[in-house]
């Protein structure tokens, strides 16, 4: 029986591998290959491939892991200084190697126009991304209770998170140029 | 002597290699070869490489291409249908699997964050960034002149192209969404 205690042989192992991900991205890898998980980790390629699947996969794993446990959208009940938080902590992950290698890999694996054929891939991250959107979404509710102003999570992500991640891309302006007028912007023209 | 003509042999060259380059993007391949453009363009592959070095640079070329041709930046002397026409072509294009495979590609030779560590990709695809947006930044100054308000080309990155290709990363929206909306927030909110 396999021991899948949080701190048991089964976590160990996920730490490990996750780590050597983060590990060969921060060093510039652009697509590392499980062998090379595999040798930087010490775990096993037959257990990567058979808990994993394919390299996708896994790289699709620690992006999510990443964006979940240091960019969660927060929750302290003032709507703009939770977005203007959250909008920080996106910005300062993408400003480095690993942490922009990551979101291109969750890009390629989310988008319906990637280069994923079989969609399970897809299927996967647009689950992940639901569920970081429920957390944004619960936030909006709430602020238009109070205020009785609708602002939609499509329209957050239009007006602060698309120009975090385009100047990333492009290189413009630095990802965490005036964060502050981002977010005032999408709540004055919801 | 090489033949450089316009519609002589080197013409023909290039323009065998960026079909075959799009049209396998259009068949969902994620990155072609130098091996696979060279025999659907029947063009020889030491030619390729003498001609583009490596298949990312070849990729550029026909990235910056297809944006110059099919998303030049118009010049009508009005801004806000300029950059509504302009909106427009840009979501029409990143909506396809080919024009989304080629904004990927400029996206990972451009980014100052990307998989390339010579370097020389990513000055390449600086300078024809640079091209484009100097299109976008007379437009703006005679557009400052005319209306006395001043509108930067990063805010017309953010406010409109950046939601664009974020709705086709991400799928969230459908990327020709409401371009009329994002024009008339770059504006007001210049």
């Amino acid at each position: 029986m396999a021991d899948t205690r949080p701190g048991g042989r089964t976590a160990r192992t996920r730490a490990a591998v996750h780590n050597a991900v983060r590990e060969l991205f921060a060093e510039g890898r652009d697509q590392p290959s499980v062998r090379e998980v595999s040798e930087r980790s010490g775990v096993h390629e037959v257990t990567i491939y058979r808990r994993w699947g394919r390299i996708e996969s896994l790289v699709l794993d620690v992006a999510v892991t990443q964006l979940n446990e240091e960019a969660p959208f927060p929750d302290s009940g003032d709507l703009r200084r939770d977005l203007l938080d959250w909008a920080h902590a996106v910005a300062g992950q993408v400003k480095t190697r690993e942490g922009f290698a990551l979101f291109r890999a969750l890009a390629a694996a989310t988008s319906p126009l990637g280069g994923d054929q079989s969609g399970a891939l897809a299927a996967d991250a647009a689950r992940y991304l639901r569920q970081r959107t429920a957390q944004m979404r619960l936030a909006l509710d709430r602020f238009a209770a109070a205020s009785g102003k609708l602002v939609s999570v499509a329209h957050i992500l239009d007006v602060v998170l698309a120009p975090i991640y385009l100047r990333a891309i492009f290189g413009y302006e630095p990802p965490d140029t005036e964060l502050e007028a981002l977010v005032d912007r999408a709540l004055a023209t919801a």
